[in-house]
């Protein structure tokens, strides 16, 4: 799938600090790019993320992470981001219907965005997301026809564009696998799960509600790949 | 050209408080959409054009204005964000060639992506942006192949796009016209261009350099137009 890079070659790798995410980032490694985190302080309620995401980052050895603060909360409309309640114990049905409300408008549109300018910046053309199109929440911005859009616009946007200079790749590693799948895939490459954090609505001490959809993912994840959840719940 | 909304349409106009802006601004109202303007605080050298921006919505008398803070300094690698020199004086030729160190990476791609998220949140459709593809300055995410691009990605971007409830439309009202022929087209619709600021470079008391390209772009356009420039010149 992935030809293999030169050494030297630079990607961008979105970093929430969850479970998919350091997938991401160890299988850039794994072949062979050299890899730049960038993480975003977007004013989310389960900001303890961010201090996983740095330990991942220290984990892979990546060259540098940059954390942008970018408030969404600026225009709120999620429940990740305003007092609206982060809704629990939904059944599959329930998850697979609908957008919920942890939605949070054009996230992945402007994440992109950003990691796509510091890619400009950098010289790299490969950008990493670990969008999934298989055990998600039903967001819009995680299905392969946006990502399509988004490098369609990547190589329009751009001064490489109009210098002919290189073509951006948005690389989607995961979007296709379920979540035992990712799980399995990282274990083989050595990713240290109990690093990662996946719940929307943690405690103070940073440990997981097992109760919202992103937390029931991640249980049944790890249930179905038979390996042990790191994770501390409440 | 345009439709005539109804009164209650929303549109959000992105609004850097220089010139094309505002008068985008003033063209949307002249349409009938209830303006929703977004600015950004991105750490621009020029930042004084945020004070002129909230100037510009006091007297479009926009429903809501947002400045949204996005630290591009980030990852600088442009004069406008980091502490490289602003060119000066160039002439026409010098102008129309290549990408001036003033781009920013990435910059439409971030403002439209975020003026995208806010839309949503709001319930409207209609995006007003001032780019310019013809007295403008060589950035790539000003041309019209650029919008077209990000006009398809909001369209797979959002919720709406899943649900079926609208489709997004980027407008570019300026985009084929020349700066005289924006100017008289504001001055038309009543746009006080004393409010606005397009200067890169501004001393502290906000007044223009006169010769970044910006400053250049301006004066030219009003002596084509015939209409004295109300700009404050160091």
């Amino acid at each position: 799938m992935e030809t293999m890079p030169t050494p030297s070659r630079r990607a961008v790798v979105l970093l929430s600090g969850g479970l998919d995410s350091a997938t991401v980032l160890a299988i850039a490694s794994s072949e062979g790019y050299e890899c730049f985190a960038i993480s975003f302080d977007y004013g989310q309620r389960h900001r303890f993320e961010l201090e996983t995401a740095r330990q991942v980052c220290q984990a892979a050895r990546v060259t540098r992470q940059i954390v942008v603060p970018i408030d969404l909360r600026a225009f709120g409309g999620s429940a990740l981001t305003s007092d609206l309640a982060v809704p629990k114990d939904r059944d599959a049905d329930e998850m697979s219907t609908g957008i919920p409300i942890t939605y949070v408008p054009a996230r992945n549109t402007v994440f992109l965005s950003l990691a796509l300018g510091w890619a400009e910046v950098l010289g790299a053309f490969d950008i990493f997301i670990g969008v999934n199109a298989v055990d998600y929440s039903g967001y819009p911005d995680c299905r392969p026809e946006f990502i399509a859009a988004f490098e369609t616009l990547a190589n329009r946007a751009t001064k490489a564009a109009v210098e002919g200079t290189g073509t951006f790749r948005i690389h989607t590693p995961l979007i296709h696998l379920t979540k035992a799948e990712i799980i399995r895939r990282g274990v083989s490459l050595g990713v240290d799960y109990g690093l990662t954090h996946s719940c929307y609505d943690p405690d103070e001490q940073g440990r997981s509600c097992g109760h919202c959809d992103s937390c029931q993912l991640r249980l049944k994840g790890f249930a179905e790949a038979g390996v042990a959840d790191p994770t501390r719940y409440q």
